[in-house]
């Protein structure tokens, strides 16, 4: 690890790109520990002011995180969603992966309150439930629950929907989704999230509350939920 | 606290639409802890089974929020994001409240690779860096760091951005912002984060990492990040 310091590149970020060449090198790997400040300044002369800096940058710009306790590790790299109304076989295998699905719960199911006001029927109505824990080659991924007012699609209450898809099946009734809006947070595993997607409790989870509709009529609202530590959503937000 | 148990609708759902109530009726307000199960279970007679199961489905829907070691509160509303591409300080009034922004960097800086990159431009050409701390009310809610081309619009280094717009400064220069593609994550606050934006480090944390255009061209790159205790971004998806 070599620094130039009659370069008029800041040692900061002469620091920054070492580090990411080793990653883009892998000689540090996805999920590895990086030194400690103090191991840095033992093997560089540098003050721990600058290597803090340096990698504070890397943090911020999601390259390197910080777990409590622990250290500093290079991230591990997300699967990022597409930034359109796909269903979620479609989006894995266009990442080159293989989906599947665990199906949880698939029943008939009396609208509560809240689910009555997204879909805009009466509390008490009849909606098809569908809990399904979604997997990327095998790595559990997501937990995604989806209400779909039973009088629209009753079809889809016999459809295999570990290997099936809500939004095919919605389309072939004639209710082609269309468009969808999102309201995604940040929230901390709880021990029944963090049993069905692995990972510890207290660890980021990204959850994203969703009303699809086909043309002006919702079709389905759906709560569900992904870890944080290998999953983002990716959108586009236009004028 | 009344349960009907000879009607129909399960009684897990009964507790579930009285703790809503509560909630409706300000009788637990934001932030409030609620009952134990024990609590419950001593109050009314029901097995802590089925309370389990009222609040686990309130937890899931985002009203009631799990604090580990400390209990179960009902959950703070959350400011979310408008789902187009308008100014920070444009939606915070929309929302009725007071924006307002410390400047805490605002200067030339020289791209690094990662800004060069997203910003289709050389590492090492000039940028502007803004970083600044958003509040809305006088409550800390995000800090956003900004990356300009300095080439599109040198004038942004002269706008006193407590007050000013990027956006607007960029579309004066004939850069109107008309299209973005961000990334969401989910992440931990660690001390530095904390520090800027209150709370405590281990807290949830969404990261937004936008690259704007106007048209076709890259005009900035941003890293966005919000306390998930009170923020939430706010999307539309379309075929």
């Amino acid at each position: 690890m070599r620094l130039n310091e009659n370069s008029p590149i800041p040692l900061y970020y002469q620091l920054e790109n070492i580090i990411r060449e080793k990653i883009e090198r892998g000689e540090y790997k996805s999920g590895d520990k990086i030194p400690s400040e103090r191991q840095f300044s033992e093997e560089i002369n540098l003050s721990r002011m600058t290597i803090r800096k340096a990698i504070s940058n890397l943090v911020q710009e999601g390259i390197l995180e910080r777990r409590r306790g622990q250290g500093t590790f290079v991230s591990e790299k997300k699967l990022d969603t597409f930034p359109g109304l796909i269903g979620f076989n479609e989006h894995i295998e266009m990442k080159g992966m293989k989906p599947s699905s665990k199906v949880l719960e698939h029943k008939i199911f009396l609208a509560t309150y809240e689910i009555a006001k997204r879909l805009g029927i009466e509390e008490g109505d009849r909606v098809i439930l569908t809990a399904r824990l979604r997997l990327a080659d095998n790595e559990p991924i997501g937990y995604e629950k989806s209400y779909v007012p039973y009088h629209i699609c009753p079809e889809l209450l016999d459809i295999d929907l570990s290997k099936g898809s809500i939004y095919k099946t919605l389309s072939k009734a004639g209710y082609k989704p269309t468009i969808a809006n999102q309201e995604v947070e940040a929230i901390l595993s709880d021990e029944e999230m963090a049993e069905l997607l692995g990972g510890s409790v207290d660890q980021p989870i990204l959850r994203n509350t969703r009303v699809t509709y086909s043309s002006t009529t919702p079709v389905e609202f759906s709560l569900n939920f992904y870890r944080g530590d290998n999953y983002s959503i990716h959108t586009t937000l236009s004028i």
